[in-house]
């Protein structure tokens, strides 16, 4: 009998010894099943091949308040390159000091997410840059006005000569959205902690952030926030199985349904991209919740229909802070400067 | 007669070749007298020595628009490096959209000035930055917030305590107005085509901006405008000899009066630093002045009581535009990321 119990004592410790390194191999296998590390290097856009000469114009255009018809508003107002790519707003200030309808979704990654908006109403970043510089509550310009901005500033002029050298006319409000486009495919943040883990260095997790992972993929997160973003990959309705109150899901608001003009897609969502989700704070679309672990607490009951405990939602939202990456370095640019035919702001309201 | 007249044409063609050489050698001469360089290297500030830890968090400081109520606007908004130091507006928009009532004035070699803002109010760039951030037109916080912000994200905290390292209470209103300051102080624009002429090489110039040169020493320009940054070193009334119209200068405005409460200092203003003036438009306190010959021409009749030709504007302006120096390269700072205990923007007006 005692050799037994000595024997079943040192399966015991030989099991509690090797069961971490399995589980943690078990764990990053589930792990690449559903999800990709962030490249380190520039993806590629299918009908906008990113040229640096691009990249270069396109971050002065991300930069240049005088896209907007006040000339103090830029696309990093509310994509803050020093903030994790949005405002850290619950929803943007724009012209006029404007409220948005909706939280601003982060520009870093974006490159990665199947359509931009929260309801997908662009098909690509270079269709999502020409949406805010003419909306009357974010830059409310037009964009005759654009290019006829664009076009007085000779150094822009060349630029675009250059970034699009077989354009006829290369200074447009297309081209303007092409740059963009290009210059936010380099905004991509790779080398997370999580993404460390995913290519093999088991050790880059600790064991509350593992466990955080764990639950991730065992409690359905996994099912919506999936892919290299951790989201932004397909629509779902907020409120699968119960729907928050209108504090946080204005009635208001039917997401998708204002794209498709289908009743399924009320109140259907893009899947938010959970990469830096720490920095990105507050949250939903209509960024009424400005804590990680509430944001946790809440998809646990309207999409899982599971009340999460504290440490499940500690661990789960332990877990999300590795997903924030190496963050863009931008050397700011110098812009070009306005001439005697660069039109004038409009600052009235 | 012959020898005579070729001996002439000799000595004349002689003098045709010398006088150039000995006409740029003068002026020259006499611009020593009257300017200086930008340096190359950062200058010190008396009471707030300028170390790379303080820079660093000046520069995060001066990037972050969490020093305003609304999160909004930071010190870069209206003195946007990218555009010249200055945001390129009449007058600037700050909380609410309200417009503020002067013209804002360039960072750029900012330190180099006797003193800050168009009325000289505040004695250096320290209590300058303590400025904007607390009037309501402008960013509208309040120190004892901007201090509970700070305190709130442990990144600044550390960063504080580095760049203060003697400091018992590092985080304070006063040392954040002392580390934008050591950042302000890098903002110098060195070796532009005047300076290099200044250092020797007379070359820099051009004839045109040459003559423009001696114009604006012989006309008097240079009365208020000399140094190292052509101005901002001393008062003046604007409108010396005419006032002009209350178009350009309103008459509800009467500058320094408003800080000595002395007659005398009625409708005077520090006169304006001139580097980098092509990349600052619209000029003057009323910002009402787009065009820089315009500008020219009205301090022209306003302070020297002469009207100028269309030429000598010409030249005067092309060589106001040889003090455009190196703009300074700035890595855009990935700013410390918010707290549960950081306070919630105030966006409404």
């Amino acid at each position: 009998m005692k050799r037994i119990f000595v024997g079943l004592s040192l399966i015991a410790a030989t099991c509690a010894f090797v069961q971490p390194a399995m589980a943690a191999d078990d764990l990053l296998a589930r792990a690449k099943e559903s999800f990709k590390a962030i490249p380190t290097t520039v993806p590629e856009i299918a009908d906008n091949k990113v040229t640096s000469d691009k990249v270069e114009l396109g971050k002065m255009l991300f930069m240049d308040p005088r896209l907007s018809a006040s000339h103090l508003i830029s696309c990093n107002t509310c994509h803050n390159v020093g903030m994790g790519g949005d405002d850290n707003l619950e929803t943007s200030i724009g012209h006029g000091w404007a409220k948005g309808p909706r939280n601003a979704p982060t520009a870093f990654n974006a490159v990665f997410n199947i359509a931009q908006f929260w309801d997908g109403r662009a098909a690509d970043l270079k269709a999502q840059a020409k949406g805010p510089v003419q909306a009357g509550v974010e830059m409310n310009n037009k964009p005759e006005r654009v290019v006829e901005t664009l076009k007085s500033m000779p150094d822009y002029v060349a630029m675009f000569a250059k970034a699009f050298p077989n354009d006829k006319d290369p200074v447009s409000f297309d081209n303007m959205a092409r740059a963009i486009e290009a210059f936010e495919a380099t905004l991509i943040t790779p080398n997370s902690k999580f993404d460390q883990f995913l290519m093999g260095d088991k050790s880059a997790l600790n064991k509350v952030e593992a466990e955080g992972l764990d639950l991730f993929m065992e409690k359905g997160c996994v099912a919506c926030h999936a892919g290299t973003n951790f989201g932004g990959e397909g629509y779902y309705p907020f409120g699968v199985v119960e729907k928050p109150g209108s504090e946080i899901l204005p009635e208001g608001d039917k997401g998708r349904f204002a794209v498709t003009e289908t009743a399924d897609d009320s109140y259907v969502f893009r899947a938010a991209p959970l990469r830096n989700i720490e920095l990105t704070a507050p949250y939903f679309h209509s960024g009424k919740v400005w804590d990680l672990k509430q944001a946790v607490s809440i998809m646990g009951t309207s999409q899982l229909g599971e009340k999460l405990s504290e440490k499940e939602v500690e661990s789960i939202t332990a877990f999300l802070r590795t997903l924030t990456g190496d963050q863009p370095k931008i050397e700011y640019p110098i812009l070009p400067k306005s001439s005697a035919t660069t039109p004038k702001p409009l600052e009235m309201k």
